[in-house]
């Protein structure tokens, strides 16, 4: 039978074995905000890496950028984020609390002992007022308003800026993008879901300029390709759907946006988001900054691009794939939780385990081991406990091989790697191994999950 | 004769090939804020990927961690930060503007038509208040000062705050150490001298936690350490030095820190700190939250560790490599500029290059090797233009190998390979062109450079 993942259980485990746990604990946390311990690292630098290795480094077309998070302020004019990017807000006059005026169906007031949601109707509630999401803050030492800036909202426009710049230097014309990773901040009124709603949080955005008669093509093609990279690394079919946006739905310069959905513990929700946002950008920005932000081709023909833009943020990527992997199963009457990750997603790739630790032999073949295999890859060295205790540890971590260490190695050189997802085990020769890991990383995965 | 390496020939370069640009430029720019372009994203993570694989993939004793930029405010109470992390500033009330009352000496008034530093003494400056460099914000809707947040000016204090987290999750004892790598922001009044002094910047610390007793030990071992680490990636011995800061130079809790200097454009500067911060950030942060941050050993000996912290910025290393690399030389009658970047920091690690773009043959034979290089390695594929002029444009972003596909290659299915330092060419066969890289990349390297 399936296992339940609720996202209590994945919070719990990512608490556990530090993975990711709540920011600024000894001083009572800071509200949805939270801290990426070893393995979260980790796992993050692997999504990191292999968005920028797809996006960037197996493509002819695409160059990387990394804009500042504090831009001048006028990006933020011209792109429409200092006059539109708000969520409507009401006061309580009751409680005092402030909530979003489009999700009260959802919220309870504070002095609500039941606190069911939809008692609003009683509440006593101001009318509803914008409130900007932008973070704000103050540059250099004057401290009258001229010096207000934000900080980013988004990546994307840091891209958007720079078109001018990576046309010229990077020698392009569309078809090309421009990719980028980094932090963005909002400040969201109601964060929560765990990571799902945060007021930090790191983007991979790519914008994707093309001719504007090609801007349908290339918008089905990037839905596709990012479709298909979360069913590389090993999310199930069952768990993704695309979602096109209704008309009513879609920004107004979109004309067409469809979000990856996965099956998260809360419902089918947004992974990634892959719009067609049009010329709007370069026209803004054309218009606010009297810069032409146009491509001009050999033969003279000139036009503003059309962008498309599949954009995610690496904590959705890294909820989903937590909740993809989590397993529960009994084996040889013991229950074991497991991770069953990608195995380039895994934060760690391999551990090596003397099965008797204080034996030095064993202990000094296997830190042999570990020194080698550690050059290309992180891998872990245990060697305290009972080895199944051992086991388990990794399971719970997504270790796919876990090499160990055992008498039959003192004698002919082999050692057993045994499988994280069908606990197969099998010798290997010593000298072997890193060959064999090496390979073993790199072969298609699918999950066995049911 | 050696090239005189000014700070103007690396800006020009960086904005020529698009390793680093003012920020915001189509809207005037942003102060010293600076956008990364192409190779200088590629660089930076070649920087922060070398430096994560020592401090944590290849060893036993750190472990990675990666906080967020707004933390609880009390972090920045508990720190000192609040308190004392400012400068002071005077007003002209000649010019309006405001300058650092400790930078005088090297500040003119916008009044002064001469400019010449030391004019002040004329000036009508107020007296000197504090200033504090950290960027201020207001996070959730609620617009009272309770409210009131940082950025984070150092990763550090994330650091230690989570040391509790981090000795119960990761099973470690002392020595042991914690590694971040992340933006900073510090509302610098004077920021200047190119990426050296920004308001934006990407820290890399490492917090390393000792029995009081070996502080010393591990403090000097920490400086060595780093210190090689610097000249493995190929900067010169002789453009980096040791110096130890006076008693009346350090900090108050320090009782030891020694800066690896570099001798940039603008002389000798710091490039990595190293303290010994002794026990005052965990006993401040025990003081403020009431979470003791001791160690308890299993014996139940206890004891506050004391802290060894080498602290960097990757910028800093950024500039520091591209001015030791950074080159002029003629090479039959034509001058060329090269980078001299070791092949591990270096953005592109071979171009693919074939002689006649225009030859199917060629281009095909160059395809195919491109193809399968790219899996591994950042490679470019270039076919425009004459061969010289795309050797010259690899020089200049320091690419260490050419792989040229010519002629001969179509006979005998050998290609010429050529070295960006002392531009020998050698010819290779094209199936062991891959590993013949992979080789090359990982040997030793220094530079050829007077």
């Amino acid at each position: 039978m399936a296992v339940d993942v609720t996202m209590d259980k994945i919070v719990s485990l990512s608490r556990r074995r530090g993975f990711v746990f709540p920011s600024s604990e000894i001083y009572g946390g800071m509200g949805s905000t939270y801290d990426y311990g070893h393995y979260g690292v980790l796992m993050k630098n692997n999504i990191r890496s292999l968005w920028f290795q797809t996006m960037v480094q197996e493509r002819d077309d695409i160059v990387a950028l990394d804009s500042a998070v504090i831009l001048n302020p006028l990006v933020w004019e011209a792109s429409g984020h200092v006059g539109g990017f708000s969520d409507p807000l009401v006061d309580c006059r009751t409680c005092k609390l402030r909530f979003r005026a489009d999700q009260l169906e959802q919220s309870a007031c504070g002095r609500k002992p039941s606190k069911h949601p939809g008692e609003w109707k009683e509440c006593d509630l101001t009318e509803a007022r914008q409130f900007n999401l932008m973070f704000q803050t103050q540059v250099g030492p004057l401290e009258d308003s001229s010096a207000t800036a934000y900080l980013r909202p988004e990546t994307a426009q840091g891209i958007f800026v720079n078109f001018k710049n990576v046309l010229q230097l990077a020698r392009r014309k569309p078809p090309f993008g421009i990719a980028q990773t980094g932090k963005s901040f909002r400040n969201e009124i109601t964060p929560g879901n765990f990571l799902f709603r945060v007021r930090e949080f790191e983007q991979m955005e790519m914008e994707y300029f093309v001719p504007p008669a090609d801007a349908e093509r290339w918008y089905r093609y990037w839905v596709d390709a990012r479709y298909d990279w979360y069913l590389k690394y090993g999310l199930r079919e069952s768990m993704l759907r695309k979602r096109e946006h209704s008309a009513e739905e879609r920004s107004h310069y979109s004309s067409g946006t469809t979000d990856i959905e996965y099956l998260y513990p809360i419902g089918w929700s947004e992974l990634e988001g892959i719009a067609n946002r049009g010329d709007y950008d370069l026209t803004q920005h054309t218009q606010h900054s009297g810069t032409k932000l146009e491509f001009v081709d050999d033969d003279g023909t000139r036009y503003t691009p059309y962008v498309i833009e599949p954009a995610v943020s690496i904590e959705r990527i890294f909820v989903a794939m937590l909740v993809d992997g989590y397993d529960e199963e009994v084996v040889a009457d013991r229950e074991r939780t497991v991770l069953r990750l990608h195995p380039a997603i895994a934060p760690v790739k391999a551990a090596i385990l003397p099965l008797i630790g204080k034996n030095t032999d064993m202990a000094e073949k296997a830190d042999a081991l570990f020194q080698e295999l550690r050059r290309r890859h992180v891998v872990e060295y245990d060697d305290s406990g009972q080895i199944g205790r051992r086991y388990r540890r990794q399971d719970e971590i997504g270790t796919p091989f876990a090499f160990t260490i055992d008498d039959q190695t003192l004698e002919d050189g082999t050692v057993t790697v045994r499988d994280r997802d069908s606990l197969a085990q099998e010798r290997l020769p010593l000298d072997g191994v890193a060959r064999w890991l090496g390979e073993a990383l790199e072969k298609p995965w699918r999950t066995p999950k049911a």
